[in-house]
């Protein structure tokens, strides 16, 4: 008989496996706070610090070792959550006790439960966002969004991706082959869907939920056991999800251990102890590149999915509609106050201008024309705070003070005083300029809030050491803005050679920093900033292997 | 307007679909050499000799430093063909050159025109056979049937697999999303599949062309270039190969360099250091454990795909049919003389015997019963050449005489006469007994012709002693003799455990050793035999990118 939650969200699934091979967009979850009632984000914020302010967060897991926590909120107050702090070991020996049973059940179970573990998120949608908006610092508007529906998008779309791949193994065959005068050979085969092992899941402190969630459920879909390891500075999203995947995975009638909370704080990380172990055998990484690139070198044992910033770009040539491209700039500069992964962070422009319809504009205006758009944008602090949310680490903001007073400051990072919330760190991002052959400014690892304008004699020059920096440090954004066919097409030739996705010409409210679930491939794999693409079959496909057994007939 | 040879077989890739989704045996090539004419083999072979013996091998490939080669037929004979020896680093560069078109071609041509090469291979499948057969040591008979067809079938399985996940990528998709009141986001997005980069495949000296098609057919039709390194014994059906794929490439608009042949010694070996270069971003290598380990270990910057044998093992608990299980195990052990990857090195009976319908056999006289059976089997020495082919290499002959002296001698290897081949090096199979604790023995690296019987206490310690085998040293098979549920069930949780397919209860001419495209899944990768399966979604996804571009609409 069907297990009941496949039967509950076949059809979800379904339309998913559609959405994920048309990708003209599709969003299963509502994105608008007024779908949980008129009152949601009010009653909802006093419900959240009702239940976890100086909280002890409930978790039951194996292998206590005592309790941390200790998270404070970038709107300046201390959460004061506790969790149970767990042994590693024991995490990953009831993982894989949890296995087998889990293995067995086979691809279509594993998907429905999957689903309805992201249904139970998707309920508790409000609880996220302020989770998401008290440690990443995000906006609570953005919280909402992006550590919400969209979140759980990106972990259906890695669902709907390993069903479809698991779905082509079939269960069984009865295999056949003619042989001429002799009777013909026969066996009778199945086929089973294995996983790799216990995967590990390392979420960034900027985006917990969205970072991690395609990951976490393309390792559950595929039958591994997950553990994922937080952040020390923004735990709690991930508390709550792992809570409700274990309830959820129980009433399913499995063992909850297919997924547990290992938390560490800053003064005694414990992810390079854990990743290196022999049973973990996957790692989805989030966030710093340094690590990343040391979990590829020495997580040998593991497939290591990285996904890093690296250095995004913008080259501007030329644009039709001069104000809707500085506008759309300053909004992805601005957006989450800079610090999300495709943030772009080397700008450049020729100094033979901006060609536009009326004019070209001198590199030197420009500089002027973008500062003085993102101070439209950011003029009304309660529009300004919806969008820069807060800066999520004191480190960030010491390095946007050092670079301010070592740069050429095109617009200062403003410190903006947030209406509800005075002690917040809000701070308007950062436009410095850098010459071209400064490389190691404009080029160096950034945590966001900060965006260097580089002039280059042509726009030829700016797309060569655009280039050079996707061919270096990788990137995961590549925005071009031309009416140039030639320099259109000299890009798109940069992207293929440096497999950096590219965008053109964006004006409106579609960002490059704000990719969506069921139509944008998030990174490639095919440059240093991320070993793999979200999602597609290369996202999956090694999280599992195919186990034959046949018996002669 | 569609490539010509992707129209010409666009029906078979929808075939081969349906067959890799289906696994109920599909021979798109015939595999009777009949089928090439009344006299074709005896033709061929003359025709063979007239081609290739004393010739020098002709490939149009840049960067040639001088010629090589020199294999030794071991039927006895020099092939004295000579090949363009060339530097490496001339070939990844024409290679580098060359795939800009090739990853612009798109799915639908690249597949296409692999499926023509394939074509054209399977005309030429009596040179191939004759190629392997003076290489590799197989007979005629083999050498065609899986130098031939089954390799070609192996290559389309492959093509097939990633022409599938690829256009699971839509190429344009038109998204828009609703914003309630406000108008709908939108963009206009296209989608491109692009390689990883040059890959290098390292063919078995045993099987060279069937061991190295899915490797070489998968990075092909995903974009990347291919550069074969034969075994030094083993070159010519891979420089026949690549110059059919090189001839094709052409035909079809490419530029020939997409597929190279890269000769060396084994006197000055040079895959090490092929295999370390940053440009070489996939590996498959199959054949020698240790360098597989290496390749794993050193190889940072490639996907490596590593096959090698492991230990395979048989349990023997009980049969039903008792002659045919020997008349089974007799077959597997003395086909290609025991050298292919899959075949079984160690037997494991409990000295409590064999349950039959008629009586237990005990151990020590399965032992005498199962020497009878290769002894009947290999009696008629036409029958027993076409079986055995010869033995490869003379370090494997070497170390059988080494076994012989040092062990207990259950079945010595016999040398047998070449009818045709008088100084051919023919062997039966070594069976020796060993100790259960002697795992020295029976667990050490095999390059095959021999195999190990061990003595335990009862099947549970048989399935043991297994386990441990295909835990620490991985397995490509696991085969299970048994009527008995309890036996059957451990067996199958060692083999989830474990993750070696398993063979149950094989009596007729299906054996371990001789997987069969679109139905047996090859290898697993969840052991440490082998990285990868053949050849299932994992084998083909991490070989492509998914690169995006869009505008805003």
């Amino acid at each position: 008989m069907a297990h009941p939650m496949f039967v509950k969200h076949q059809d979800l699934l379904g339309a998913a496996v559609h959405a994920i091979e048309s990708r003209g967009g599709w969003s299963p979850y509502a994105d608008d706070v007024a779908a949980f009632g008129a009152n949601a984000a009010e009653e909802g914020r006093q419900a959240f610090f009702d239940a976890y302010a100086d909280a002890q967060f409930y978790l039951d897991q194996p292998g206590v070792v005592g309790r941390g926590g200790g998270e404070v909120s970038p709107y300046g107050l201390s959460l004061n959550v506790s969790y149970p702090k767990c042994s590693a070991d024991a995490l990953i020996a009831a993982a894989k006790t949890a296995m087998p049973a889990w293995t067995k059940a086979g691809p279509d179970v594993r998907a429905g439960v999957c689903a309805e573990i992201l249904a139970r998120l998707n309920a508790r949608s409000i609880d996220l966002a302020y989770a998401t908006m008290h440690t990443a610092g995000q906006s609570f508007a953005m919280a909402f969004q992006d550590g919400g529906p969209r979140a759980q998008e990106r972990g259906l779309e890695a669902v709907a991706c390993a069903w479809r791949e698991m779905k082509h193994v079939p269960y069984r065959a009865s295999w056949h082959k003619a042989r001429g005068q002799l009777p013909p050979l026969k066996a009778e085969k199945r086929y089973a869907v294995v996983p790799r092992g216990v995967a590990l899941v390392l979420p960034s402190a900027t985006a917990p939920t969205w970072s991690s969630y395609p990951g976490i459920f393309a390792s559950l879909a595929t039958g591994n056991a997950v553990i994922v390891k937080p952040h020390p500075a923004a735990i709690l999203p991930l508390a709550i999800t792992v809570a409700l995947a274990r309830q959820t995975l129980k009433e399913a009638g499995f063992d909850a251990s297919l997924a547990s909370l290992l938390v560490d704080t800053a003064a005694a990380p414990v992810a390079k102890d854990v990743a290196q172990k022999p049973e973990i055998r996957i790692i989805d990484h989030a966030g710093d590149a340094d690590f990343g690139a040391w979990l590829e070198d020495n997580a040998r044992q593991a497939l290591v999915f990285a996904e890093t910033p690296g250095v995004n770009c913008i080259v501007v040539d030329a644009a039709e509609n001069y104000a809707g491209m500085l506008d759309n700039i300053a909004y992805t500069l601005s957006l989450d106050s800079g610090q999300a992964a495709g943030t772009p962070q080397a700008i450049f422009v020729s100094r033979q201008g901006v060609r536009t319809p009326a004019a070209t504009v001198p590199a030197e205006r420009f500089c002027r024309d973008l500062a003085a758009a993102v101070g439209r944008l950011l003029e009304d602090p309660h529009r300004a705070v919806d969008v820069l949310g807060a800066i999520q680490s004191p480190a960030t903001l010491a390095r946007l003070e050092a670079l301010a007073r070592g740069g050429e400051v095109v617009r200062g990072a403003d410190a903006i005083v947030h209406p509800q919330w005075p002690a917040a760190a809000v701070r308007t991002p950062l436009l410095l300029k850098a010459a071209a052959n400064d490389a190691g400014a404009w080029m160096a690892d950034s945590c966001g809030a900060v965006a260097f304008i580089v002039e280059t004699a042509t726009t030829a020059e700016s797309l060569a050491f655009a280039e050079r920096a996707m061919r270096e440090k990788g990137a995961l954004t590549f925005s071009v803005h031309s009416d140039n066919d030639n320099i259109v097409q000299l890009a798109e030739d940069a992207c293929l050679r440096t497999g950096v996705a590219l965008a053109l010409n964006l004006t409106g409210a579609v960002v490059v920093n704000r990719p969506m679930a069921f139509s944008d491939y998030r990174a490639t794999g095919a440059n240093p900033a991320a070993s793999g693409t979200l999602t597609d079959s290369g996202f999956v496909a090694g999280r599992f292997f195919v186990l034959q057994s046949y018996r002669g007939a």
